[in-house]
């Protein structure tokens, strides 16, 4: 490992926006980190993207977003794991880059999903989930979390109420955050009398769609400009659970975070301890305590505990969504893996502002495909 | 190059499949491929398909297919480049082993089209194209290519029955091929008199549909057993070209078959002459044509001489789509980039039974997605 790092990055506001299509929000996002990895043509381009085909009538991004950014004739892919799909892509150009195959690499998660209406975008959405055994049956996608949430409470005595704290800290550091969707602060008073979605889950426990493109240029180390800053791939893993969650031995815990976060700590040589900075996939407040266990921050079932004691804040033990998370940040599904990438290389470069994370040397992103059917995770390094 | 072998292969019928699923297609091929492959697990999967989303409410195939095929827990992707996603998945399984990272890739393409409505499939075709610029004009994807073959005829002075002997060779080869959609010869007065589709394409200029899956197991070159047929991938590249036709210098030339065949020769170090069979990507008869002279093997508005001169036969100089191609085994689009894989190593092997060509050393697959925006070309080579 070790052996590529990322050398731009860019991303668009998490918005409405209307009057920006599909390609000009990859091209917003992918033009800055061209501009800011300063390098005249890239090699290869990974696409992470999920619903382009049925919610914008347009499939082979790869081809329309080459062109699009002037790289016309450049390999083109587009990747598709569900909402993992950002970060999917992002391993497909890490592996590219170290095959030797190429040398350069520009990964782009775009998402543009406020132009259709709602009905189409739950249906879209429901296309993650299994739609002979789960969908067929009337499960939406936020129903199958909230059957995980429901009996999640159930096991471990939880109330709605334990799980606010992972939503106020997200929206508390959205405020700083000019990209995010959110830029407001919320309290618990809001979140107790916010609308039930789908019972347990309110509408303060859901993170909001939007659209956003977030972008990064992969180099191989040896030709990295010595002035740049070294943030390297340290680790890079996926792994995948049933996609059903009747098929699993339980509900309650992500066997794909908790496989593809330990091999990215063997990658990396470091333990939970060594994270600096953790951008989870808090998509539902129960993603995100399922997501703190499963990666060693806290035991099973004890996720809702590490909130309440305030250890997911900035300055506390294991500081996350730390530009507002899913929640606040917002959450275009297939661009979501790219911005947690783009946030990482911000904390390591020491460019988030007023929620910086003191000098960490591990960032750590994870991305969930899935009712957590796919599940990636990366770690990236500062190197001084 | 040269680092990893192909060890497996599978593949499905090409066929109207009322009783199969889509992960059960998938799964029919992937599970022969690792049979045939006699390895107990595999480290990736790359799932090649296009329209799942659209034709099937079904995404996330990789975690779908990793279940299915009782390699649960492990990596999976979809790949996604339209009507080459196929060979697109195929390269990322490729990339993955070359990366070091990895020891083992499934790779399998799958498509299922034919429980759809027809004018559906031909909406979800349709997204292989450019939404804004080409499909709200109304120009469906067989338009496209009829448009470039009106100007081709117009430029070169062919007429209709010109392209026939692509089709009746492709005919006389799927007669032999069990998993071939259509196991029956045509002749020139069927093609004659066949029904226009969109002039200047007839029924016999164009590929059918179809329901169906194939796969390949990919080693690392070191981990491939002394008993193994040695079928190595010598040559793996992929270009694009503009999503949109217009704009494009010339639509009669696919510049990016030229730019990623060339670049697949180089990496072979080999010229067109060392090529012993090419499946090429026949979707319409004026494909085969570019495809020939774009990969060097005719003249630009030559590709129909080779036809009629006997050359894309067995015994000629260079035999194609020596399994029925995409007009007579049929053409499962996102399936298909991997079906002339496996045809390919067919040939390597000496496994092509009527339609053997005489010892192959090199074979050649270009798979082409949209209307030339996005082409991947691969060669194999058998080393004994």
């Amino acid at each position: 490992m070790k052996d590529v790092a990322v050398i731009g990055i860019g991303q668009t506001p998490v918005s409405e926006h209307w009057d920006k299509s599909l390609r000009e929000l990859a091209g917003d996002a992918a033009l800055d980190a061209i501009r800011e990895a300063q390098v005249a043509h890239v090699d290869s381009i990974f696409v992470g993207n999920m619903l382009s085909g049925t919610a914008n009538a347009q499939g082979h991004l790869g081809a329309m977003i080459a062109d699009w950014t002037g790289q016309r004739f450049t390999e083109a892919v587009k990747i598709e794991s569900a909402c993992s799909s950002g970060s999917a892509a992002f391993r497909a150009g890490y592996l590219a880059v170290a095959s030797g195959d190429i040398d350069i690499a520009l990964v782009v998660g775009v998402e543009k999903m406020t132009d259709s209406p709602g009905n189409e975008i739950t249906a879209a959405l429901a296309t993650a989930a299994d739609a002979d055994w789960e969908v067929d049956q009337g499960v939406s996608f936020v129903a199958l979390n909230a059957l995980i949430m429901k009996r999640y409470m159930h096991e471990y005595g939880w109330k709605g109420i334990d799980f606010a704290e992972f939503a106020i800290n997200a929206h508390a550091n959205a405020v700083y955050n000019p990209y995010a969707r959110f830029q407001k602060p919320i309290n618990e008073n809001l979140f107790i009398n916010s609308a039930m979605i789908c019972d347990p889950i309110n509408l303060m426990d859901a993170s909001p769609i939007g659209d956003g493109a977030a972008a990064a240029v992969l180099i191989r180390r040896d030709q990295l400009p010595a002035s740049a800053s070294k943030i390297l791939v340290a680790g890079s893993s996926s792994a995948t659970d049933t996609i059903s969650i009747h098929n699993r031995k339980t509900p309650l815990w992500l066997s794909a975070a908790e496989k593809s976060a330990k091999t990215a700590y063997e990658q990396a040589e470091i333990t939970p301890n060594d994270i600096g900075v953790f951008e989870y996939h808090d998509a539902f407040t129960i993603m995100a305590a399922l997501s703190l266990e499963a990666c060693g921050f806290a035991e099973a079932g004890q996720g809702p505990a590490l909130a309440k004691q305030g250890d997911i804040k900035i300055a506390g033990r294991i500081p996350v969504a730390t530009r507002g998370g899913l929640k606040a940040r917002g959450h275009p599904v297939g661009a979501t893996g790219m911005y947690q990438i783009v946030e990482v290389v911000q904390q390591l470069r020491g460019q988030a502002g007023e929620t910086q994370v003191p000098n960490p040397t591990f960032g750590m992103a994870q991305n969930i495909g899935g009712s957590g059917s796919n599940i990636v995770t990366h770690i990236l390094k500062r190197e001084n």
